[in-house]
């Protein structure tokens, strides 16, 4: 049982599966966001709260950077922390998640200084971080593979801010409009290496997990944001 | 005793001294090098041997790069990594010392396949990577200050390889040559860092230390090439 290789189409499909079923844009938090539901303060909150992902993803991209094997890996993988620190004249993702705070008035000494980060958010990325820093970087790679998830729930984002959340000025959108071409990008280098380097039903297993745990580090930061900002409490 | 701060010039001056007394251009197999008294077999057993070192610099930088404290720090220490990785359009120092082995003689695959690194070599480098994985980032950071002795050496370097090995086809010193310019900022922005961290003599200290550690693995390198390339024996 489970001992043959899946085809490249049969693992893509699995992958595709662990989204359908895990993703965090089932997560009830995460509905409500999308159905116009969250009060400003719970939408603030997320807001603040995902930063600290955020400003984790060039640490865990640098770990997966020292691990990869070669040079050519390691010139496309770079382009991802680039994406997120900025280089001159491009501010970057890190910057762009700061000025959508401020666009939906959080003040960016108060995004900095990652006050409102809740507990559960910070052990869940920095679990992320742990991963990525551990496992072996084909598995870090699949770990990151949500972004095959993430352009179809970006786009949609973009409407649904603009929309149903106009209170936050649109220029605050600039994150999710670059990661509409960026997203893709990544999700097709990271998906051609996972599918290189598994090449027995082990590891293709294990880059399975390692999707699940991805996304339930995405589910645990809702999880901790449904806890702390129930509906009906919109004052805390 | 030696628990008061040292001034920033008496600090510099104590790092520059680790240099002036371990430096490896002090080393016997370093001096005859430049005396042009390496046979070809010697060169290039250095070549190869030194490619190991040269291929680790972007692992140990992207180990340092996901402990740095800021994006605006990363910003300046990625383009270490870039320098030896290359990107569209501009090879790298990684690429340019396979040249230079190439120049010298020694085919593409020899490099690549580690064939010709001998086992102390292999161990030191190892070493200054998982220094650079374990210590705390300034202290990784002060290993790196070698970069302070190095463009005198390399710029010497240029003329010896000319000169006195001139059976080394020119346009293989293209990484010699990048040097001169990447080496003196990535001393000056590196020292820029040591200098802010290091708040007490205990810092300070072991920044000296780390450099003392750092210069340890470019002796070490030598060391073994003496005694795997001894003089009068160079048709192993």
């Amino acid at each position: 049982m489970e001992s043959h290789l899946l085809s490249n189409e049969r693992f893509v499909s699995r992958l595709r599966q662990v989204g359908e079923e895990r993703y965090h844009d089932k997560h009830p938090y995460h509905i409500a966001m999308h159905e116009g539901k969250l009060s400003p303060v719970q939408l603030r909150a997320w807001i603040a709260n995902r930063f600290y992902y955020q400003k984790n993803i060039p640490v865990k991209d640098a770990l997966i950077l020292s691990k990869l094997p070669s040079r050519e890996e390691r010139r496309e993988w770079i382009q991802r922390i680039i994406d997120h620190d900025g280089r001159d004249g491009e501010e970057g993702g890190i910057e762009a998640w700061v000025r959508l705070g401020e666009a939906a008035g959080i003040p960016r000494e108060e995004m900095l200084d990652e006050r409102h980060v809740l507990p559960a958010v910070r052990f869940a990325v920095d679990a992320y971080v742990n991963f990525c820093r551990l496992q072996p970087w084909p598995i870090a790679v699949a770990s990151s593979l949500t972004e095959l998830f993430a352009p179809t729930l970006v786009s949609k984002r973009i409407g649904v801010f603009l929309q149903l959340y106009s209170w936050i000025l649109p220029e605050g959108l600039a994150y999710f409009q670059a990661r509409l071409h960026q997203a893709p990008r990544d999700a097709e280098h990271g998906l051609s290496l996972v599918l290189r380097e598994c090449r027995n039903r082990e590891d293709q297993e294990q880059a399975l997990s390692a999707l699940r745990f991805k996304c339930d580090v995405l589910w645990a930061l809702l999880d901790a944001l449904s806890l702390a900002y129930p509906d009906g409490d919109n004052e805390r």
